[in-house]
């Protein structure tokens, strides 16, 4: 019953490898807000200006504002993901639930990315709610569990 | 003293509780931030003009803007109190303690957001505060414990 | 085996308390946000220009812009860096390891806001890079674990 958060559960495992994926999908986005901003060569900031050899404008060149408008996306999805996700382990996730939800987020919000990038509809809209739909199921597995009185985490029984 | 971050510790469960009814926060005000861009018909974004049959503009429509913003105001409060909250449980919060201040935590960041939304001040501000003082308050514990050299988690103590 | 995410773990405590920092710059550069719109009594809300007796403009004004993509970019980093290093913990960091990359993550990111904050370039560049290191140090580390099948943490054996 102690192990739930360590890597003899594999609902734990499955988690920190899809957490870790997201993180790197979150600097990735950082970095390339930044190569964008490099190669526009518009700078919101005159120091920026400065050591890049670019224009300082009002507001970011439009490209940049696009990669940034999906980082924020990435971030605000990823938060509820990574928090709801843990919580899920915690109250006794199935491997097979765990491995679906989350892997299953990871992947749609790679074609997110991509589609945002790409300025691609539907699909954007389509992977940004699979994302949701991943991360209400398994809060909905929580909010069972919290209710259900017992709190105790099952993944052994089901193992 | 293994079994700090389970469902056996009381303060774990409410944060378990607290960190999902926060991340369902996150995910209600992304949506809303797609339903008033729907409604209002004013998009940035080209491709969503015409997938949603509204018109293009420079910036979103000041509703979405507003949406916008309470949305990122709890993503930033968010991050610290997740962060925070699982430190001070770690570091042996006691069961009153975590759920007067994570649900406290939850209950003032609802507030925050209907008052963004409306645009009712003071309350805003106060509601801000309020959730400023609980991770603030949680954050003192933890380097408490820190600085104590002991580093031993003492809810079974406590309880 | 089971008590890798509890104190009796260094890698853990160094974790718990770089997290806790992080989460307290957070705050404070939310504080500071507010702090620099009340000085410059610039708002964007009529609701906050009347509780403030200050003007409402368009936009926030340069000095909070300022501020705010110095909060955003810290929060942007700080998200990857929580859950890859929680990830880097449970995968058996060594606790020398976690300490030169997770306080060295914290001092590079107090650096980093200095340097945003003084419009001081190439260091805020510098001290960006330097945290990104950091956080893929880790993922490496987290995914070397994952592909070498053990998965079987080890800071016991290194310690």
């Amino acid at each position: 019953m102690n192990d739930v958060l360590t890597l003899a559960n594999p609902a734990f495992k499955t988690y920190v490898l899809a957490a870790t994926f997201v993180g790197l999908h979150l600097v990735l986005l950082a970095l390339w807000t930044g190569t964008v901003r490099a190669m526009r060569k518009v700078f919101v900031f005159p120091e920026d200006a400065r050591l890049n050899k670019g224009r300082q404008a009002e507001s970011e060149h439009a490209d940049v504002l696009r990669v940034q408008r999906a980082h924020a996306n990435l971030l605000e999805n990823a938060v509820p993901f990574l928090i709801v996700g843990l919580a899920y382990v915690a109250t006794g996730a199935s491997a097979a639930g765990a491995e679906l939800l989350m892997f299953g987020f990871v992947a749609v919000r790679v074609l997110h990315s991509i589609a945002y990038l790409a300025g691609r509809q539907p699909f954007r809209t389509i992977a940004f709610g699979l994302g949701v739909i991943s991360i209400g199921t398994m809060a909905i597995q929580v909010l069972r569990a919290a209710l259900s009185g017992s709190w105790q985490p099952t993944h052994h029984a089901r193992n």
